[in-house]
This record gives C-alpha cells, structure tokens and sequence, in this order.
C-alpha cells in the first residue's frame, strides 16, 4: 500500500520578542528530527507575564509529518 | 429602504516576515475593489513550512464590504 | 480557608504596529492596578481598517489575577 | 452532470427596530440577484450603539443559492 | 433516591412574524405534556424563505423536564 | 501611550415582551456608568417558563468600553 | 394555532461497509415510526475497531420530525 | 438487516456531594429502562447557589441505547 | 507586492450516491472557473430524505483560489 | 424600568481535594459580597502539577449576579 | 495501581477513492505498532485536488491505545 | 537558542471512584517518564457503565512536557 500516513503533534514555542519568533523556534526544532514538515496550524497564542510585562510570547502549533512509529 | 446590506467574505494573504505583513498584503488588495472595509476578523493562522523552516506567514481574514451583488 | 481566588478579565489592547505590541499595552494598563498577572490568551485577534489600510492591530486578551471583589 | 451546485454567502442586514426587520432586508435584497433561495441561517447577532442606546440591531445570515460562478 | 433527574430534548417552532412567537408556540406546544419546564435555550434561529421573502421565522430551543421514560 | 485600552464584560437583560427589549434593558442600563460603548454582541438566548409559558426572554451581551480598573 | 412543531432527535447507524449505508440504515428504520423526515445533518463519523482493522463505521445524525409527544 | 440502530439522550442528575454522584443517579434511573447502556459522555456540569453555598451538584450527560421508538 | 491572495469560498454539492461523489460534483464545477484550487476542507455532511429514505448526499466543501475581485 | 439586570463574571478556585472543593471555594468567596447567586457554570477545569503529582485541581467558573455596576 | 492508561494520537490516511479507505489506511498501519485500538474518531474531512479534480480523499483519525511512553 | 519546546500529548486516565482519582493515576503514569509537567488540561470527561451503573469514571488530559523527539 503506497498511500502516506501522517501523524500530528502539538508543539509549544516561546520568545521574549513575537508570535512568529516563537513558532519559528518550535518549528526549527521540530525539522531536525521530523521529515517532510509542510503546514503548522496556530492553535492558540499566550503571553507569559512577569512583573506586570510581557516575559515570553508563546505559540502553539499543530503539526503534520510522514508516520513512523 | 436605506439601511445598508453588507457581505462577508474569507481572504488569506501570505508574507515572509509576519502575519500582520500577510493580513496587511489581503487588506490591501480587497481595498482595491471593495468599498467601506472597516474591520477584519483573524480566523486562522498558518505557516507554510519549507526545508525545515516557516516560508509565508498565513493569516485567513474576514472582512465585510457594502454589497453589490 | 488559604486557597487563593482568581478573577478572569477581557481586555482589548490596540496598536499602529503589531498584535504583539497591542497585546503588551493591555498588560501594562492591566499591571498598574491588578496583581499577580501570570499568562494572558489570547481570544481573538482583529484589525482596524481606515482608508482600505489597517490601522490598529487589536488584541483581545484574557487575564487572571488575585480576586478582591 | 445534472445535480445542483449551491454556492454560500455570509450577508449583514440591519434594522433600528428588530433582528427579524434586519434579516428581511437582507433576503430582499439578496432575493433581486440570486436565484432559489430556500433558507437563511443566523451566524450571529449584535446591536451597534449610540448615545447609550441601540441605534441599529443586525443580522449575520448564512444564504445558500445555486451556483454560476 | 429523591434527588431529581431531568431529561433534554429540542424541539422547533416556527411564526410567520418572529422568533419569540416561534419559541412560544413550541413551549406551549410541549407545556401540554411535560412536566415543569422551566429554561428554554436557544440552540439555532434560521428563516425559511419563499419566493425571496421570509416565510417562516425558526427557533430551536433546548427544554428540560422531569425524567420519566 | 495614546493607545485606548477596552474591557469586556458580558450582561444579561431580560423582557416579557422581545429579545431586542431585554438587549435594550441591558445597554440602557450599562450606558448609565460605562463610557465609549459602541457594539453589543449576542452572545446567549434564552427564555424563562413559568407555567407553561414563556415569561422572560432574556439575552446575554458582550459589551466593551473604555477601561479605568 | 396551525404552524408545526418539530422534535429533533440522534441517532447512530453503522456498517461494515460506508459511513452512507450507516446512515441509510438509521434513516431508514427511523422512517418505520415518525413522519415529515426531510433532512439528516451528519454530527460525528467514527469507526469501531477490531483486530485492528475497521470492523463498523458508524454515522451519528440529527433527525427532525413531527412532534407528537 | 441485523446493524444495530442506537438512540442517544442526554439527561441530568443531581447530588448535594459530587458531579460523581449526580452522575450516577442518572444512569441509574436511565438503566430501569433502557437497554444496553455503555458510555456516558458529560456535556455540561453545573452547581446550583443557595444562600451562597453548593446547594446541588449537577452532572448533564449524553447516553446512548438501542434504538426501539 | 508579488504575495498571493486566496479567496475562500463554501459550495455545497450534492449526489445519490455517496459524499465523495457529491463532493467531486462540486469541485468540477469550480474548477471550470477558478485558478489553483488546491485543498478542499469538509464544512458539513448532510442527507436529503425523500419518502423515509436517502435521496441526497450532500456535502459542503471550504476551497481556496486565486483572489481577482 | 423593573426587570433585571445581571452581571456574569469568570472565577477560578482550587482545591488539593478535589474540583467541588474547588468550586465551593470560589463560590463562598464571591457569596460575601454578590447578591443573588443562583448557577455557576464550569467553564474548564483542570490541575497544576508538582514534583509529577496533582497539587492543585482547579475549577473555572461562570456565576450570575444583580448588576450595579 | 492497575487502572489502564490510554494515549491519544492523531493520524491522517489518504486514498484516491474514499475516505472510508483512507481511514483503513491509516487504521490498519497504526494497527502494526499500537496495542488495544478500539475507536477511531474522525476529526477532519478533506480533499487534495490536482488539476480540478479529486486527488485524494483525506481523513484526520483520533485513536486511543494503551500508553507505554 | 535557549528557548525551550513544550509537546503537547492527550491522556485518558480512569478509576472506579472518581474523576479526581482518574486523572491522578494519568499524571502519576507521565510523570515517571516526561519531564517538567506542569499544567494537566481537562478535554473531556466520560464513564464507562457496566451492568447499568458506572464503573470507571474517566479523564481525557492534555499535557504539556519539555520536547526530546
């Protein structure tokens, strides 16, 4: 059976300076070990707040690669 | 009858840099040809990946303009 | 009876620049007055437009802190 | 190919008086241009306010009707 | 065991003048047999439509009542 | 900073007579002592029985207006 | 009073075969008993597994029909 | 055709002690006279105030049984 | 700017036999006119009944294109 | 003008026990100075951990009030 | 403590005909490395087009099974 | 970069007494091989009945824990 299988995972990334930063952070992290990464999905954005400012935004991401148990 | 109808459609302007660069790249071009924008709505955000790493910045806007069929 | 009560708040913050930047004014106004703010979701983000350009990038935040009725 | 497609629209009528006023206006006008409209769905519902006071009470519809692109 | 059990059930009414009257002919309807209704939810409000006019206002409400199969 | 910050607060109004009337109640009654309000979204409909019939109709409002803790 | 009144009840049909010949199979039989079936929205699709293959697909529906307690 | 047809309802039960409890009253009294009960999925869980405090616990909860009109 | 726009657009196709008959139905139809379509997101399932049995699979599809108003 | 006007507003209380402890909290809490709390609604719950175990169930919820703003 | 633990995993199967074969797919690769499957709960329908036609039908799977990190 | 990844993962605990009880068998399970958990989100509560009374109460969590592919 030649059709793909793909597996989800929801990653959270974090930076002290932007939404896309953050994803790009767990993005990044992601390719070194997963293979043919394609589309990440935001599904929620935060902030961490610390003394009354913003200390880190973060975001979470959904996202899709070949499966392989 | 003088009360106004408005229509509401979908777009999703893309950018290398940021979501505010891609939903300001939609809003932009709908300007060209849609009369009284006034506010839109963020309903989705992606990342088109490439090589391991966020290529455009996706941002799916809903905007409502006066409507002329 | 210790265990602490929260109160959960919506906030709308507005910027020229960024949602990142809109978020941050809504927690630093946030800040002056509540206390132990630790994460702000957010719940939806939108986008003023005038003259068929955005011109404020709104953030709509949700945020907890210590409740004294 | 002999079945129907239908294409929806999301269309936003107002009324001072009442939400059922501002969906009627929506249909009618809607009803000039597009052909076998059988039903509209409410998305939403908001009142816009001046003064304190409800200025303009609007209907969110969701209309289906045949398609011709 | 005294405590009480509740059953949910929707119905839809429907009004050729409005979405409250359609609510309170299926209330009526459903007060005829059971018992001690007391909230009626609105789940969904649409308009059928006939020859590009309303025709029918909806409404589908969720009502609870005492349980007794 | 010239940035206005809004907050949101949802109310509940309540009528005999229609869900507009209830909306107005609420709005009428929020316009008293919040300034700067500009839309109200529906947020919940819903209707209280007694005896069978419908007694209150009621509407839950997300309001927003200028923020001063 | 002479406008209808509509009960909406759930079903769940299943089959070894399609998640349509699950539904047909509800449709079907609920058709035995109520009368006016005119619409069946699909609210959830699912499969039951065995031996780890798909053993029954199984099609939870949305019916309305007549109401008559 | 022999595939199993299924119902669901949802009811809600009600405890002065625990959602547990306000649980299993329901599937109690549902289980005198529904037949093949086998999940129990929660919906909504609520406490109805009196005098400030907990007065009951109540668990709404979505079951499914065979189908037999 | 050389960054694509998307329009989304919702059409509804429908089939006596099956959804996925329905839904190619719907995405010839489309592509006779729109550029890039690339991805079709299922909205909503739903069956027409005739006479207590299926007569309509139909399925409401989400697509993308080429945006020029 | 003699029909009511309620407030809504968000708690979050916890409990090491369990989350109607954690509910009751947060419900006492607001009794001493709300008047005419009838329902509180969940909204979420959920549990801060340490050192891998449960320290903390947490129960949000949603509580009607008079408003007087 | 002999209470099982499940995990939750999401995979998408695709084929050029179905998706109830793209479910079967997905089912019976996870089925080779992952103990106890019992139901797979559909998230997501769509389908990937290549020059205006269906190129496959695509189903996003929910499965459960037992945890062993 | 320092920053750190979060993964998300989904758990289903279960117990005979409660959903307390449910959820801290899942955490105690993750937390013998998952660093750095912090927050356990509730998705969904469900039961398990056997012979017409509940015997395992269950608890779908989401966890987040530091990412090492």
């Amino acid at each position: 059976m030649s059709e793909s299988i793909y597996k989800i995972i929801d990653l959270v990334g974090s930076s002290p300076n932007s939404w896309e930063e953050a994803a790009t952070n767990a993005i990044e992290r992601a390719g070194q070990s997963l293979r043919d990464l394609r589309i990440a999905e935001v599904q929620k954005l935060d902030i961490k707040i610390e003394d009354g400012k913003p200390a880190q935004f973060r975001t979470n991401l959904r996202l899709s690669f070949k499966y392989q148990d």
